[in-house]
């Protein structure tokens, strides 16, 4: 086996949710020693069903990243791909204190745990396009102005800054992806508040009308699960790159008319509608996005692979077989959750 | 009394710091009802002998700004000025989760309380040229790509964004000003963590010999509280500023070699030396910094009145009465405590 991940120790946080999952997965297949550190809160996404596959492969902590007890789990890892978080912007402004609590304070806590447990330790973040806001031009690349119009924006940012600052103390060596709208098999359908493409495989999957927010025209670069997986391995990988920031987005810059127009094709559902925005969703909007990805490229030689009409079909395909597992219990998982959370 | 203060409720919150209590001193003399909010958390700078002088005029309310219960204070208030915070880049490197306490969590209640107890209210916030980071060119406007190089930055940067953000909500009308080097009367000299402006003044007025770290040659633009005072009076005061973010800096960059040399000539002390930068500072150190004061010199009229010379003057008259109310217990004042913040 020749994948740097071989019989190595690796720390997937997050791993019951959409991305997460994917990648531990990934890695188990290259036989690494996967531990998911997840600790399931409301809302965020994790679904034990992800990883059933590979239950007997990867070992489940379930464990919030705040809790300073998991430096036990992170002593002796060869990388740990944090993907833990919730990524919701309306949960965000519906809850900010939630969000920092999760997004920020967790996050920097379990920053100084990876670099006390495993002194050096690899690093890398699961960042989003979030934190640049409105775009002041397309695509965007990794220099563009920060502006978070969201909670969550701010902090992911923070976030991101905790990983390099402790980054340029010598404490870790931290690599951040910042992630355009990522999709695919294993995404929580079941969370309207998660973004649009997770509302409109649903919709699809039940044979419901696709509503659009807008006039359709409206542009996202989604970008599939896999080529995002790959991302991760590669920057978990790579020597030489503390501290390096990479936007990752997908291919092709595509209308949401489009989008969901090849949704609709692939699934058989009616054709899509368009909707006024409603003003919770149109207040935190940034317009149109497109990822600059000239960077990755360049560094780590990535690139995503997976057209939007074949990743549709896959993740259509995919759902058709293991619906019930995804569909939960509809909008309460919106309802989020009044537990304190360990800040 | 034609000073739009004049009769009408204000909240400063970190009254009893440096720029705090000059700032409740002048709101007293306009005819403001002045409620200071003040938790006098070890290491921000809190001194009741800064507002000795107008204790009878000020209510002080001895309440951190997290606290939901501050909202009745809050409520029916003109403006609120949001000075409370630990300023101190070193002490944040040292204790992240206690600078995300004070300076991001605390003050997202803080938003959130304002917005409840007193809907729409103008609330000035106290920001920080260190939200820049290294600059990337000089002067630093408004628009200056945003890269903090510490914790308070981070921190620092988050609160601007509730502020900004809670103002897009509706809930208050927030103005930022992000403040350059602030020197002047009632100025914390005991918290040697603070900044080279109160080590400079410390020693001058000891007769001590002045350390200046690296060459001397670097670039500070200290803007004397007189001026910064005024900057939050126009600030408050402006109608139409929502969501305003001013840079306030002094007139004039200095080198700290110069900047040294006028504090030693007003004080008699005796010629600076220079060291090289210590490592703790050196990592988080900005290199020469000056502000472009076009925005706020345009849209509120300000401009810095007081040289560093005459600053440095007056300054030196102040604490030469007062000196022993300014030297507290010294280093200690770094130590910091560990009690929980409330988070």
């Amino acid at each position: 086996m020749n994948s740097p991940y071989h019989d190595r120790k690796v720390i997937v946080t997050g791993g019951l949710g959409f991305i997460g999952s994917n990648l531990a997965m990934q890695l188990a297949q290259a036989g690494a020693r996967v531990i998911v550190v997840d600790s399931s809160v409301t809302g965020c996404g994790a679904n034990p069903f992800n990883l059933a596959a590979v239950h007997e492969q990867v070992r489940l902590v379930a464990a919030d990243i705040g809790d300073p007890a998991i430096a036990e789990e992170i002593a002796g890892a060869f990388a740990v791909f944090n993907l833990a978080g919730e990524i919701s912007h309306i949960h965000s402004m519906r809850q900010p204190l939630r969000d920092a609590a999760i997004n920020a304070f967790a996050q920097l806590r379990f920053v100084e745990t990876c670099g006390r447990a495993a002194p050096g330790v690899r690093v890398v973040y699961a960042g989003t396009r979030q934190i640049y806001g409105v775009p002041q031009y397309l695509p965007v690349d990794e220099s563009h102005p920060i502006r978070p119009v969201d909670f969550n924006g701010i902090h992911k940012y923070a976030a991101t800054q905790y990983h390099l600052m402790w980054n340029d103390m010598g404490r870790i060596d931290a690599r951040v992806l910042r992630l355009s709208n990522v999709y695919g098999p294993r995404m929580a359908l079941s969370i309207p508040c998660q973004g649009f493409l997770g509302n409109f495989l649903r919709r699809a999957l039940l044979g419901q009308t696709i509503e659009i927010f807008g006039d359709g025209s409206q542009v996202r670069d989604p970008v599939y699960v896999d080529d995002v997986v790959d991302a991760f391995l590669l920057a978990g990988a790579a020597d030489d790159a503390r501290s390096r920031v990479w936007n990752v987005g997908g291919a092709e810059p595509l209308s949401l008319a489009s989008i969901a127009a090849s949704l609709c094709r692939e699934s058989g559902a009616p054709e899509p509608v368009l909707r006024p925005f409603p003003a919770e969703q149109k207040s935190i909007d940034i317009g149109s996005y497109s990822t600059d990805t000239t960077l990755i490229r360049r560094e780590l030689g990535w690139q995503p692979r997976v057209s939007f009409s074949a990743g549709a079909r896959r993740s259509i395909d995919y759902y058709r077989g293991e619906l019930a597992h995804y569909l939960g219990d509809g909008a309460d998982a919106c309802a989020l959750d009044g537990r304190p959370l360990a800040v």
